[in-house]
């Protein structure tokens, strides 16, 4: 019989739970599909009195993460997550211990996955983090291994299932984001501090990685353009409805002739187009390549079970001794990213404004768009209220972004108009 | 640098040509993913002076495809087709000889599968067919590698784009099948012979691979129920739509407590479940897998790139050293698959009788599904034609498949209905 693959597990939260439970209730089957049994030779939490929901009494503790790191595990899996600290010294050293390592930690791996990439490379051991990005997906090993016979031309994807789920609710019940959100927070789909979330940064992580697999770029995210969702409104989803849209915090990477289009922003999809469909806590990525594309990939985005399900598959990978190149190529052929200028950003926007309700706004509103040579496809001006404020939408033909921008500016310094307006840009792929 | 991998090909059609073009043009990129050159060492085809639209002129021809399997190189590509014959023989030969097999021959894995696994096994060489199954998609990989943490529940795919094709323009043109299908071959997206296409037997070649991947099963399929979709009428497509559905000929493998359920047949899918969006010429396969599922993979099913993609996904992976089992376990580990009873199929159904526009045709059907145990859920009568015949149609709730066969039977007899009648399964997932 094949030597067992002795597996240190780091973290004995949702994830590392579920990854112990299913090494063990899933043991002959995985045996099958490994070709090997694949056994639990330690296991590393902060408190192991806990109440887990399941018996863990049997599990062969360790003292500290260095004994998992330095003893004689094959491979480390690290569900401890954060971008640096713990989670990062146990990765560096089980790497430089020739343990082969798992991990779910896309933001340590966004800051310094090409380092790792380059540590494992020398000390020859994998590196896998399919749980990393889009949840149960199997989008990390589709493209480091699937999508490579022409070229990418783009990946776009819904990578954060708090995001979508809080989006999703808005849109069902009308309701206020800081109202979903704390609804959110209550049923365990958004964090106590959600602001990574919200924020984008957390797709921006996700993203970081698969364009790094997609386009042979380090996985450094410095130069993605990050908004979250805290300011859509119940009125922004409205519209966007009204002209056949929905809006999704999408996570976009691009390749354009001038560089690397990337970017993490609220954006209007085109109702009928596969991303529009993706509800609640789903993910989705579509990858187009070539004449080859479009794909689409969609599942669960988060949680114990899909997250466990990428975990294992990573870790049965390596049992079967599967070991190439941690983002698809040497770490050393991975170029830094060029970032495309923002005028390659071209596409239709949504716009929106409060203004006062008097002659002359509207004329006064176009003739600034105008000049900053942009033309407008429609435009809804709702209720009236002489004296008060409307809300004015305007639906953009294609032009680029920073054009957008200077008008609004422009716009915004009327005294007209009321507070911020609100830009978002519109895809109907 | 690490030896080249030396690469025959035989077969140069329009998948072979891909093949041939995607490795000499994305040379530098493939080397960069596979860690060593991809190198074509031969290749074989019918007639080296065909025009072919690209130029082959510099490529290593060899004389037959004897040649091919026993010769130098490291893989052998399969691109001839065939269920037995020319094909077989190759494979068989090259996996004798220990070279690596990549194919895209769905018949002959699906009749030979088991036997070739073994053959592969025993000579120590990979046998890869990404691009067996849902063209482009990465669905052979996904349940080889992927998605193993969970049993596997069910697995439906849309898997034959000429099928998904004809029903797409049939619902948007309310034409014939036959003008459809005529139209199809006038296009290129239906072949001269469609019957393997048209009757189910091509969609029910890939199911049988992706059921042994998923279920650990020989790819036998025997015990695959097989229906066509010859004999759907845009009636049939019209009333579909009006109850919020749409036709599609899926493959359906589930695992049922009395062994597995495996059909292909005509089903009305439930508008805004992800199979129903699946147009034109893609495919997609929606994978249940407990907790973790569902997944959805779409892409294109068929075509030059689709497939090539899948080829040279296959290819890189012998390249990398991934040398995994055939069906993702050891040959003598799949078992034989076990057909659940016809009864396990349970669900809703969509019957269609042309009957005599009399009094008591309506409570003599209704009568004949009662005594079968059958309860209706709606009911349409279209049209008026005193002594000429209507339309009715009806949906059940949830009854089990041979109750609604025994039921028809009775009905078909009456001398109140004129012709077959119709029943198509509801899925609402």
């Amino acid at each position: 019989m094949a030597r067992p693959l002795r597996i240190a597990v780091a973290g004995l939260g949702t994830v590392g739970g579920g990854v112990a439970k299913a090494l063990r209730s899933r043991e002959s089957e995985l045996f099958a599909r490994a070709g090997r049994p694949l056994e639990i030779a330690m296991i590393a939490a902060r408190d192991r009195r806990k109440d887990r929901g399941f018996d863990h009494t049997d599990l062969p503790w360790a003292d500290d993460l260095a004994a998992l790191a330095t003893g004689d595990a094959d491979v480390v899996v690290e569900l401890i997550g954060g971008e640096s600290g713990p989670a990062l010294r146990l990765v560096e050293t089980a790497l430089s211990n020739r343990k082969h390592v798992v991990t779910a930690n896309k933001a340590m791996l966004a800051h310094h996955g090409a380092r790792l990439a380059t540590l494992a490379e020398k000390n020859g051991v994998a590196l896998k983090f399919e749980a990393a990005a889009a949840g149960g997906i199997p989008i990390v090993k589709a493209l480091r291994e699937s999508l490579l016979a022409y070229g990418i031309n783009a990946v776009r994807g819904i990578l954060n299932g708090t995001c979508n789920y809080i989006l999703t609710r808005m849109e069902a019940t009308g309701a206020a984001f800081s109202d979903v959100l704390a609804e959110a927070q209550k049923l365990g789909y958004a964090e106590a501090d959600p602001a990574l979330d919200i924020g984008g940064g957390d797709t921006a992580h996700k993203l970081a990685l698969l364009s790094a697999l997609a386009f042979g770029v380090q996985p450094d995210f410095g130069s993605i353009t990050v908004e979250g969702i805290d300011t859509i409104t119940p009125e922004d989803i409205g519209f966007a409805k009204e002209f056949g849209y929905r809006i999704k915090l999408l996570g976009i990477a691009r390749a354009t002739a001038q560089g690397l289009d990337r970017r993490v922003q609220p954006t209007m999809v085109k109702l009928g187009t596969p991303l529009a469909d993706v509800e609640g806590p789903f993910n989705a990525v579509v990858v187009h390549a070539g004449e080859a594309g479009p794909f689409v990939f969609e599942g669960r985005g988060a949680g114990e079970a899909p997250t466990t399900s990428a975990v294992i598959a990573d870790i049965v990978d390596i049992a079967r001794g599967s070991n190439g190149a941690v983002f698809g190529r040497a770490a050393s052929a991975l170029s830094r990213p060029v970032p495309a200028p923002v005028d390659a950003r071209v596409s239709p926007y949504y716009l929106r404004f409060h203004a006062l309700d008097q002659p002359g706004v509207l004329s006064e509103i176009s003739g600034h768009l105008a000049n900053a040579g942009i033309s407008i496809g429609s435009m809804i001006q709702r209720g009236r209220a002489p004296g008060g404020t409307v809300v004015i939408v305007m639906i953009t033909h294609e032009c680029p972004e920073p054009a957008v921008r200077r008008a609004l500016k422009v716009i915004e310094a009327s005294d007209k108009v009321r507070g911020a307006s609100r830009m978002i840009p519109m895809e109907a792929v």
